[in-house]
């Protein structure tokens, strides 16, 4: 049984280039005593993968050059040995990184339910992604009802996440999103009460139209010139939750928000926050998200590729915008 | 009986030229009814006065072209008429402006007592300044004992009070200031563990000196790189509270801290205050602070210059980083 892999050759400068990675297959070696053989199914395209990538530490290491590269994943037991933490058939989500299988002692893995959910909904929604924008917009920026809140990479696996809680909630949500497809799913399919399209508008004059009140909340996964111009418009106590800079994650020079000083004029915070230090949570976190799935409050996309060969390809799409809701990646079948 | 006034002519692009004000000379009118005559005594100048004059509305109105400069002041009653609010003799501090002269009926101000500290205190360390450093450290930033405080702006009217309260509270002090002079200040009179010179020395490598641990709160006073510098060195859960920016509030260009990005990585906010949310806290605010400078704990220095035909050239001490302590321009005898 041959497992193909996908390993870290170089540090990328600006977006990584093909040779950032090599392929490698070798043989499944024979499990030990307590190990199991996971398959993986799925495996997970965030765009937090691109600065653990970096050398810099940041909120985990970087990955080794040498080493797979890091993902989340979702696959299934296929072989044990031994008294094990979970038996043949379960299905675990895990950190697997990009190959086709993985030995484990279970360290790490939670086991998950297909009959419930599909397994790509524990990469999105269930997974940290949905659970990034649960934590983010109820914990860290406090949402409560009737606020205007402002999301950035609104179709994405976060935002969109974002957006529909912050509408459960009973607030008024406008989302920012690139290209007029984009647009119409928030506002028809997710019942945003305005989008942005800021490839084609003024993120400037569409935020004077559709919120001329302020804002309350910005929730930005992507810095930039569209963080300026949420602080441009921000409410007296504003919270901006900074979960993400999909803009600057390839710049091998952030651009800082020049404008800044409306946090002291409007009392305002700028918080960051990263999903792991709630894991005590997320087990309530996924009940309540289920119920709202159930009840049809919260609709959930997938962008499902097939195949580990085509990492690269899909990988870019992360930082191109070519893609709506959740970008997961097929490995086995 | 003349009132030499400083009127605002034109709104200053940058540093302020001289040709920014002028001074008008008029009569004292009579007093009505409930009016009193105040003579002001002490001129307030800050920084702040600087993001008053630009047209952009902040936290309170811009001043208007041909109005009294605005300024915080402190004066005695020398004439009333009829039943008014506070008695000849009295020592009122409020916004008088850059003027000799005012005539109120008092609202806006606030009595004090000169036998309990000298006037300019009330414009210092019981006056708006020491107001700000108090709300902001324990407020804002929630100060726990123990922690690495860094402040910048150090030997100013707001820093100064700012780690003193900081060591009162059992904390490691930094301070950043100006020029060897104001570094021994901090050391050896006001008791701050460290002090940067940010004019003969590296930021970046005396914080790696003096708090290899890194930060759980800056105070910043100054905005530009020293921003940076203290978002490059922050602890899990630090706290930034944004008081001012005095290195950006003459920059046509604000630059924005290009590290902002650390705010995610370790959980860490960046929260904008303005002290008159606090007004009504300041009394036991400045009852709290007496008791500190009576004991030795909460030490104050004021810089005070003589004659409103000065106001120019004291004013830009505020940006020169040419003074000690809180900045004061005496008006009448």
């Amino acid at each position: 049984m041959k497992n193909k892999q996908l390993i870290l050759v170089k540090r990328p400068k600006g977006l990584p280039e093909p040779d950032t990675w090599e392929y490698k297959t070798e043989a499944v070696v024979p499990l030990q005593e307590g190990q199991m053989l996971v398959e993986q199914q799925f495996v997970s395209l965030d765009p937090a993968m691109r600065g653990w990538m970096n050398e810099t530490r940041s909120y985990i290491p970087p990955i080794k050059i040498g080493e797979v590269m890091r993902a989340g994943t979702v696959g299934k037991v296929v072989e044990t040995k031994g008294t094990t933490r979970y038996n043949k058939d379960d299905y675990l989500v895990g950190w697997g990184g990009v190959q086709q299988y993985v030995i484990t002692n279970g360290g790490g893995y939670q086991k998950v339910a297909p009959e419930l959910a599909d397994l790509t909904t524990y990469l999105g929604v269930l997974g940290l992604t949905g659970l990034t924008a649960y934590f983010g917009i109820l914990e860290v920026a406090a949402l409560k009802k009737g606020e205007v809140v402002l999301v950035s990479g609104a179709a994405g696996a976060v935002g969109s996440v974002v957006g529909q809680i912050a509408k459960i909630k009973g607030c008024k949500v406008i989302g920012i999103a690139g290209g007029k497809n984009k647009c119409d799913y928030l506002k028809n399919e997710l019942g945003f009460d305005a989008a942005i399209d800021y490839k084609n508008e003024s993120i400037r004059k569409e935020l004077k139209r559709n919120c001329p009140e302020g804002i309350d909340v910005y929730f930005d996964n992507v810095g930039g010139e569209t963080l300026d111009h949420a602080l441009a418009n921000l409410r007296i106590n504003a919270r901006i939750v900074i979960c993400g800079a999909i803009s600057q994650y390839n710049s091998q020079q952030v651009v800082g928000p020049k404008n800044y000083l409306s946090l002291l004029v409007n009392r305002a915070s700028m918080k960051g926050m990263v999903v792991f230090d709630y894991e005590s949570q997320y087990d309530q976190a996924r009940i309540q998200m289920s119920k709202w799935m159930k009840e049809g409050k919260l609709k959930t996309k997938e962008d499902v590729y097939d195949g580990i060969d085509n990492f690269y390809e899909v990988f870019l799409k992360l930082f191109s915008g070519d893609k709506l809701g959740k970008l997961v990646l097929k490995i086995n079948k």
